[in-house]
Parts: structure tokens; C-alpha cells; sequence
């Protein structure tokens, strides 16, 4: 595996493989890898010849007061873990080469980045979009490769992939989980004990919509009410949304209808954690 | 020359040409080809194996009130010319490929979108900027060609393609000019022939600047106030700015410093026409 810092180095290897014939998959991250991640550049590892993965902590998609900072740094267990699972190239540029003084260029997706996180995170999917248009840019992949936990980011994704016609196939592979059920996450390191064991509830109150919905039921009212009475059992949860919304346009469902995504949002202690499922019915 | 209409044909065709080790030049335009428009086909015939051109009137960098129903439209003529001058891709989308329902994408530059034509036309820039990625992302050329008449856009394309890291050369060529001075434009069409007689003030006012900075001038406010003195000798000229500033930040300037660009905007009836010039001092 070659680590590559530069931008510019980065653009000239990706272009020579793609002109030499190679297929090159994408994986963009912010680091601090689990499962998750490791899920993504082994599917790309499957699909494509050439693996490429980015590390890089956006600061742009973080707003004010969020845990930029704080967020998990660990170069070097993630590139021996990338180079485990068969990655060629890590991308890991620094933040004064990817926005350098006067940067002022921003991507948006104006609707679908003003729902579910994009109430509490106003300029998260923005800051989302802009890297990972210059990460294509750069790397110029086949493919991408997503997690559903941030099932938002794959929908705003794809939207400004369609909409600004980047030649690229986005592909979107399901959650990794904990053995009791908690979404795999970089900031499930920020839970004390007593936290970590509560968190399980975010999970426990999506089983239970399933159950329900698999039971019959359609009220996405009474299905938001089942999940938020699961997760009130936790003393350290706060709710900060749970929603029923079509899982391509991300607006608000009535009734269940086609594939929908059932999202939430919870603050545990310090972390602000988020998971879902998508049921077709 | 082909002309392709598809969005996803042209990028089809342009990734095989890439492939196969051709050099692709870009000319996007609106149409109603003028020497202006010609001479970046040359330019661009010169520098590149294949030549693409692009004909749309972009609806989005048209504010409210502007002149999108009357943009003048003359495909059969520019297919002509085109040809003649040697492009041979001609990529003519129609709007609704271009922008389909739900469309909701936006590429913006942040500050240098603010100054200049970016005063009376806020939202001008970002329509410019969103199309050029689409276009860049559809034909992925090596190099594109943009003509200095249009001055401040070079200026936010050179600092968009930067930030989002584009790869891809800008290149810019000068103003094309009538034999009287005036800067060809696809929208002197809309001048009466007493508006058009008149138009040469943009010209001669620049020109004067011109002959002041050789003969030793530096301080901007004199050089602005000797351009107005000229423009306001024409009865039907309404001035909506004359400025003097850096070439590359936009910026103001007090005095002379540098590469300068002086640029100004002025209505003739229902005509908003610009122009410019660089000086080196």
C-alpha cells in the first residue's frame, strides 16, 4: 500500500491507472476505522483493481461547537488496517493542502440537506458534498463506497452525483454492528460504560418498528411512538429526531409506502449517535 | 462534426476519446456565434486533438427580469460555424436533460461572485459555475477556453476549478473587437442602430484609461472618473460600475499595482453590455 499526501500527486497516479485501463474504487473516510469502514474497502477490493482509500477529518462538514477536535485520530493502526484488507492507495492529504488560505468554493444540495440531520447540522452536508466532489475529482473513481448508517449522506450523494452528471457509480453497503446491536461508529468512543450499555436502545426501538411493521402495521405516527418509548427506557438518551421518510426523496411518510427509511438521531452523554433501517412493504 | 444532444452520449463518447490518448479542448457558449466565440474554437483547434463546443442557454445564471426568453437563438447558423472552424463535437442538450425536475444542485464561489457583475446579478455567477462543472463533468476536457470579454468569469472558474480540484486548464483568450472598438457580443444585437453608434464609448473610455496609465498615471479614482467623463458623452449610456482592481482577487484598488483589470458594466437601452482591460504596470 502507498500512502499519498499531495493532492496533486494523488490526481497524477489515479489518472495514469485510469488511463492505463484500471477500474478504481473509492473509499472516502474520516479515519478512526471498525468494521464499517473495512466493510467498504473490501467490497471495492471485490468490484475494482485498483482500492483507493481517503483519510482525511473534514473539517467543513463539522459546525460550531461539534467535536472536530475531539474526533478520533489514529494514523497509524488505520493504515495498517487499510493495508490488511487490500487497499493500494491511502489518500491522506493535510487540511492546509485540501483547503488552503482563500478556499471559497462550496457544492450544495439545497432540499434533501435541510431534513432529518441537516435540522440540528445546517451546514454538515455541505461541507459532505464539497470534499467528496473534490475527493472525485482527485481520485476520479468508478465506483464509491458508502455505509447506510449515514443513509442521508448516500441519498444527498447520489442526488449531486445525478445532478451534476459526475461519472461515478455510488454504492451503498448495509450497517456493521456491535454483537448487541449498536450501529458501528467512531463516536461510540466518546460513551462512558454506562453510556455504551445504553446505547443499545438506539438499535432495540428500530427491532421493535420491524417487528411492528412486520406485524402489520403502516401508522408511521404509532411507529414513532413505539421507537421513542424504547428509547426513553435509557436515562442518558435525548431524542433528537426519529422519522418515517421515503427513502429516496427523504420527505415525511403518513403511512408506510414503497421502500421507506426509518431514521434517528439520540444524543448519548456527549456523543451524538444515529442509525436506521430501510423496509420495503 | 457530430452534434450529440444527450447529456450521458456526450460523456460516453468524451471517456472514449479520453481513453483512446485524445487531447480534448471545450468551448462552452450560449450561442449566436460570433468572431468571439470562432476565435476559442481556433484556439482551441490548435491546441487539442478533439474539439468539443457546447450550445445551451443556461437558464440558471439568468436572474429574474434579465434576458433569458430573448437570448438570441440561431442553432442552424452556429452549426454552420462551428463546423467551418473545424469543432468536432457540437454537444446541444435541451434544458430538461440539462436540469430535470428536482433539479437542486449548486456549485458557488463565495467572494469573488460578490463584486462586480455580481452586484446587479447575485445569483449570475452561481448559475455559471454549476453549468461549467456539468459541462466538465459531461466532457471531462483537458483544456477550456473562455474569452476575456467575460473577465471576472475566468476569475471564478480559474478559483473554482482550484478549490474543487478540477483537472483541467483554463484558458483565456482576448476580446474580439469591431472595427470601431466595440466588444463583440451576442447581445449588441439588442442595441437600436443609434444604441449601437453610441456603444463604442465602453471602448474609448477604456482606451483613454489606457493612454492615461501610459502617460504616467497611477491613482484609481482619476482613471475611473476620466472613463465616466467619455461614457457619459453617449446620451443613452447608464453606468452600473466602473472599477479598477486586481486581476485575480477582484479586489479594489487605490492605486495601480500590478496586473490590473479595469472593467466596467453600462446599460444602452435594454442592453447591459460589459468590457475591459488588463494593464500591467
Amino acid at each position: 500500500m502507498k500512502t499519498v499526501e499531495s493532492p496533486h500527486d494523488m490526481q497524477r497516479i489515479c489518472g495514469n491507472l485510469r488511463l492505463a485501463g484500471e477500474t478504481i474504487g473509492l473509499v472516502p473516510t474520516m479515519g478512526a476505522f471498525h468494521e464499517g469502514h473495512l466493510s467498504l474497502m473490501r467490497a471495492a477490493r471485490q468490484a475494482c483493481s485498483q482500492v483507493a482509500a481517503s483519510l482525511f477529518v473534514n473539517p467543513t462538514q463539522f459546525g460550531r461547537g461539534e467535536d472536530l477536535t475531539n474526533y478520533p485520530r489514529t494514523f497509524e493502526q488505520d493504515a495498517a488496517l487499510a493495508e490488511q484488507v487490500g487497499v493500494d492507495y491511502l489518500f491522506a492529504p493535510t487540511e492546509g493542502a485540501m483547503y488552503p488560505n482563500g478556499y471559497e468554493t462550496y457544492v450544495e444540495v439545497e432540499r434533501l440537506t435541510k431534513v432529518l440531520c441537516g435540522v440540528a447540522r445546517p451546514i454538515h452536508f455541505r461541507g459532505v458534498t464539497t470534499i467528496v466532489t473534490k475527493l472525485f475529482n482527485i481520485v476520479r473513481p468508478h465506483k464509491a463506497f458508502f455505509g447506510q448508517k449515514d443513509a442521508q449522506q448516500t441519498v444527498v450523494i447520489r442526488k449531486m452525483v445525478d445532478d451534476l452528471n459526475m461519472d461515478v457509480e455510488i454504492v451503498e453497503l448495509p450497517i456493521v454492528r456491535e454483537p448487541d446491536g449498536l450501529a458501528m461508529s467512531s463516536r461510540n468512543q466518546y460513551l462512558s460504560p454506562e453510556e455504551r450499555e445504553e446505547a443499545v436502545v438506539l438499535y432495540r426501538s428500530l427491532e421493535e418498528a420491524r417487528r411492528l411493521i412486520d406485524g402489520g402495521e403502516r401508522d408511521a405516527k404509532r411507529i414513532i411512538s413505539t421507537i421513542e418509548r424504547v428509547i426513553r427506557t435509557a436515562s442518558h438518551a435525548e431524542v433528537d429526531y426519529i422519522e418515517v421518510v421515503d427513502s429516496s426523496t427523504l420527505q415525511p411518510l403518513d403511512a408506510l409506502n414503497g421502500e421507506t427509511l426509518i431514521a434517528l438521531a439520540v444524543r448519548i452523554g456527549s456523543a451524538r449517535l444515529i442509525d436506521n433501517i430501510k423496509i420495503k412493504v
